[in-house]
């Protein structure tokens, strides 16, 4: 990958000249601009993810096309605090990439440019109708417990769907010889343990974490981290003698994290 | 909320703009130019506290007015680091907002816009007249505390408040079904738990903290988390044999944090 | 203090004018470019020991004045961050701040504009011909030895100096009724404890740390802060069961960090 | 050492200077643009490992000559973070700089300007062929597992060379009565003590890490630190039940750590 081999303000252009190239496609397709938008999120949301800790060179993030739910958004294989407008691409569940068509803003990435992991994404899509926006997640203070047979409690509020449950999945038992979900079996696999669930770990790997919004994914993904180092402390300062949220606490404290949101955004590093 | 939509300077600007406006009325009432002064330290207030990770995007700090003792200042619900002046309003103990006036340079919210958790400060200003600010926080290192049996002490002279108590606070014992203080009967049990302390723990949710003034308020906060940390600290590293202040050295070791708040103002983005 | 009301810029000006003023005197006296450099580095010091969090908004650090061994420099009290050249001044050894004279290039700050806790450094002077800086600090990770019988102990070579002992000083031994070192006979009573030492805990409170140059004191305070988080690992990942520095090892491993110095100093902020 | 006196722009410019002036040798040696490009990602690499806290003031990395295989590239004594090709100087496997030819594009630093320990490198190329990169590092949270006897485990696939196995070497076997590896009958004990390994601990002193590239040298160095601290965790959590990855899944895991080059790269502070 030589992206990093392009300055910043060159892709930027590059992606913009897209935009400007596509504009008689735009001005016929009322949606659009809904896409484009989408696109800039899910940009924003790569570069939140890095800049708070969530992702490091490693992991992703992907939207469901709204207009097109059988389709999602997913960066090219690179680094997310790297990922501008260009390296988008859209998949279909299989996690094939879509051939460009008249109606598209995205460009038909090269092949074999994609994520590994990519069926990660498509398959949850697949089995779960509700979710709009995945991330696939080494973040830290999870490892552990992806590790051990300590199962992730809810904390607080802020960490409210860990009452859901937060399976634990390992990739032996689906047949994976080394650690990637490199095909659709196993992200089959990896979507069912994840059930209807917001977060699934991955033994010796990380996390998936799947919500009705890029918005609530990146909040889920940021408090599933934390709440994990919270559960630790909380568990060694009394030995094990914890009290978590209540199912029905769990169930009335909804967040949306949108102040988490507009928070995060601020913080990003100019460009 | 699109707040962030709204670029920084722009912001700013409309801030500025409102104060012209209502110039003329500053000139006639002499306690306007310190109510200036202390929204715009709460403005400060904001930013440090998201700054020095004692809130993230959630949690908030409010100011008494001084010249109003049944009033307060508190910004619209938003992220604490993006709040600026023209987001302050100002609230009866009830915690409705004022209705603007001539000699008022607070904007009114509109309805539905304050923070659903106004009643603590509320509640907290009605039953102890010495307080002149208070914060809400989900501060990370105290929600370990607040979800066991383990009372916080104070390890060192920056937390001497510490030694007063600091009591926890279980929200279903008041009613509440979810963990929201979401009206004046919910923020009063919370403002009686607290009592005459500095702060109070809330089960699986966060904290509460009162003080004498804003600078102080925000110091009692930072060291509240940090003895947190060390209290965890020590005791895994001595089994529990841990040498705390002693009610008499807490006693005689207040502290104004006033070079605490220099460092952290200093320590500000540039905006 | 109303230090931060004061733009750096401006500030820094004043000390560049004042420096202007005193170049007559200073081109009488040869040892006078060594003092003012002195007092750069000293600011530099205070700045590197703030950003590098062995200090925060509270905390001093001193050097020794070596053309005149019975005085030592020392910032007015403020945040260590904010320190500027202007705040130095000089102090004989009882911590009595010393009358301008002709040949001194530093202001006679105001009667009670000193740091409380100055006479930890005068009385270390005292009885410490050897050492020519000392700071006074709250770094966090030794809260927790300073609170525990859990003696200090040297992890790596970058810590050499833990292996001489790192004693335990209780200010109530001494009669102090809170946790400040505000006499000499207090101060006397701590530089007693460390007797021959690089460093005492100060039970509740922080430590001291002495060293024979400002390089060397700003790199003992910062390895005795990780040194102390690091054992405080090993000591939990092993049950207690660690190998330290052997006596000869450490005595042999004696570091001038001059590096850490570099690159401490290329991390400050630019100003 | 007084190279933090010279501004950084100016070092530059004097490396740029020199690139210059050896243009008409350049011209004559084919494989003299790979020289100055490995060159270049040396100083890259420097710059990464102090920015993500692998190395502070400390430690060194170096990379093998792939056109002259028995020599090698490292920095004279100075930060990490400070270091500008104009310091990168070449040595044989013997640690001994090379004398300046007309073929070569590094100044010959003075006499005794090297690294005291840089026979860590040139023992470890000895006796591994395979080996083109190198890294001698304090990494903080790998010090508690040289200091006890628990080894180091592949907490997941990021850390896959750890299963593999990290001896730990005590200098004082090898007749080091300090704790630097001063010569080069010690690199070699210790180049032994690593074997076919990727990473070996030096008790209570810091690690080695040798791998076929400066960029998975660096991200091994990385995860080396990460694992060391999850793994602790996950000990802590779980009372010592921790699945650790199997050797089947750590060899089928290998990394190339490009993404994480490529992000670490794009965190550099502006030069």
């Amino acid at each position: 990958m030589t992206m990093h081999t392009v300055p910043r303000s060159s892709r930027r252009l590059a992606a913009s000249a897209l935009v400007a190239i596509v504009v008689p496609a735009l001005a016929q397709t009322p949606a659009a601009p809904t896409r484009q938008a989408l696109i800039d999120e899910l940009v924003v949301a790569n570069h939140i993810l890095a800049n708070e800790g969530v992702l490091d060179g490693y992991g992703h993030v992907s939207v469901r096309n709204p207009a097109a739910p059988n389709r999602y958004f997913l960066a090219r294989a690179g680094a997310p605090a790297l990922v501008t407008a260009a390296d988008i691409t859209e998949y279909d569940l299989d996690s094939q990439a879509v051939t460009n068509t008249t109606n598209s803003t995205t460009p038909t990435i090269p092949p074999g440019a994609g994520y590994q992991e990519r069926f990660i994404h498509g398959e949850i899509y697949k089995l779960r109708p509700d979710v709009m926006a995945v991330i696939h997640c080494h973040c830290p203070d999870v490892i552990p417990f992806g590790a051990t047979s300590v199962p992730m409690q809810p904390m607080y509020h802020m960490g409210y769907f860990i009452a859901e449950g937060v399976p634990v999945w390992d990739i032996r038992a689906a047949g994976g010889t080394d650690m990637l979900v490199r095909n659709n079996q196993l992200g089959r696999a990896l979507a069912e343990t994840l059930g209807n669930k917001s977060a699934a770990l991955m033994r010796g790997h990380g996390a998936a974490v799947a919500a009705t919004s890029l918005h609530l994914v990146v909040g889920k993904a940021y408090y599933l981290n934390l709440n994990a180092r919270l559960q630790m402390q909380a568990m060694q300062l009394s030995g094990g003698k914890v009290t978590y949220l209540t199912p029905e606490q769990a169930k009335n404290s909804t967040q949306d994290y949108e102040r988490s949101w507009d928070f995060w955004k601020s913080r990003l590093p100019a460009t």
